[in-house]
């Protein structure tokens, strides 16, 4: 099978296990979930469920099992977008080609819809899990925790709104963005693997290539963000110029920005080396990141 | 031991565990820790974790796993106080005699020390309990994001705020307060039952007598709302009449009000009967609630 067609079989059935896990639309509160839905379903790359299911797969974990980590992850990433378009955070009116939840809905909606997001990614999570331990369920609720909330992905938005204006060195950039969006994208990929037979040699392989890719996925944005159209992207495009956040292309030229990814991009390639022909998806996960042009 | 000793030991070891479980304010990032700490610490009756132990107590629970308990639900609590105070919900500027988090700080960090209130609330659930099994952890997870999530608290917040300047019946009313506050109550009551060794029967038996003392926590809210100042309220006073939000001393009339929850009491009390002496402190609870003059 080849890349393309992995990658739209993954969406395709994490579509299917989000739409199962959110509440039905005519369930009430009918317009907390429509919000929800709305805010989670029909768009998105769906990187970090790819991510778990490739990490999965080199330890022969079930889809199935796959499908609740994946879920429980992209929920909190999900619920991450609604708060960060609000108003008082980025104040953005375009996400995914449509307007945000709080333009759509109203801002009240939007910050409980996200706040029941990031619930839902718990609840998803500690379902029983057919064939994993109980103990190792825990500790995969435990992991999503610490990436998601003051010390992980919520830490990385608070350093992230406290840069604007400021003249950030690429140390300092690179601290906010393994917070902001790469303790995510480590949980993603770790949860996959805890999904299967993964050992902590393999843990700690997999954490350093997150870190590489999760990089890799920021230097990439700022690049896409800093040359795209808004039509292409999906999102507003300059918008982090235009508010002054410090970005890679800011900081190093769009050049050097550039030579960045490639290098992130070899150390990815050369830490997934060991698994062997296991790790295909990673590898073709790590090139996809950068060879998008949305 | 009387009640008022009780009361003040566990509010003195679920502050020390609340202190225990939040990060140091000294922690980058530094306003975010510090605004989760202002949210949390120092205030409070901490009516969630009285709730908790006294029903663990009546099933022999160590106090240790239930402070693990209790941290969460108040974690939940305080998160969604937080949120519930924003601009663009109540806008309230005034909490436990302080100014509200996003007065104290600003919008954006008040919106993401909720955020990582909530996640940290399942952080502490999901770190190992001494003498819980794995699996009972994983129905205290699940049960606590059911009773947080869209069908329970945040469901509840989003039908108050559908009913902002709506005629409600009583029937309606009490639906909204089931979700909004109840479904915490009984989530504090039942994860305290967890800890210990209680059976179906008994759970059944705690979820009727929390739905009854979570409308009777409301209806005495309400009362208080309508009746007390601004000053031994230490929140803003007549502020639910004044937003034209249905009340039960609205829909009621202040004397009926007291007798409904005269009635909810008695039931509350009757419920606990079959346990005999082990749920004295839930007894007090209960009695506690309605005597409370702050």
């Amino acid at each position: 099978m080849n890349f393309s067609t992995w990658m739209s079989g993954v969406q395709q059935r994490t579509e299917s296990a989000l739409e199962a896990a959110l509440p039905a639309a005519a369930l009430s509160p009918v317009r907390l979930h429509e919000a929800m839905r709305y805010s989670v379903l029909g768009g998105g790359k769906r990187v970090r469920p790819l991510l778990c299911h490739a990490a999965g797969a080199i330890f022969g974990a079930s889809a199935g099992a796959i499908d609740a980590a994946a879920v429980a992850v992209e929920l909190i990433h999900a619920y991450s977008l609604v708060h960060d378009d609000l108003p008082c955070m980025d104040d953005d009116v375009l996400r995914r080609g449509k307007p945000t939840c709080h333009v759509e809905f109203d801002e009240a909606t939007a910050l409980l819809a996200g706040d029941a997001l990031q619930t839902l990614a718990f609840h998803t999570l500690s379902q029983r899990m057919a064939g994993i331990a109980p103990a190792r369920q825990l500790e995969m609720l435990h992991l999503l925790s610490v990436a998601s909330g003051s010390r992980g992905m919520a830490g990385g938005q608070a350093i992230d709104l406290a840069a604007v204006g400021q003249q950030l060195s690429i140390g300092e950039l690179e601290f906010m963005h393994i917070h902001k969006t790469g303790a995510l994208i480590r949980a993603a990929v770790l949860l996959g693997a805890h999904c299967g037979e993964a050992v902590p040699d393999d843990l700690e392989r997999l954490g350093h290539f997150a870190n590489r890719i999760g990089l890799l996925f920021q230097v990439v944005d700022d690049i896409l963000d800093a040359e795209a159209s808004t039509a292409t992207l999906g999102k507003t495009a300059g918008k982090d110029a235009a508010q002054n956040k410090p970005t890679y292309v800011n900081i190093l030229g769009a050049g050097e920005a550039k030579t960045m990814a490639g290098k992130l991009r070899q150390d990815a390639h050369d830490t997934l080396a060991p698994f062997g022909e296991v790790a295909m998806r990673l590898h073709e996960i790590t090139d996809f990141i950068v060879e998008r042009t949305f």
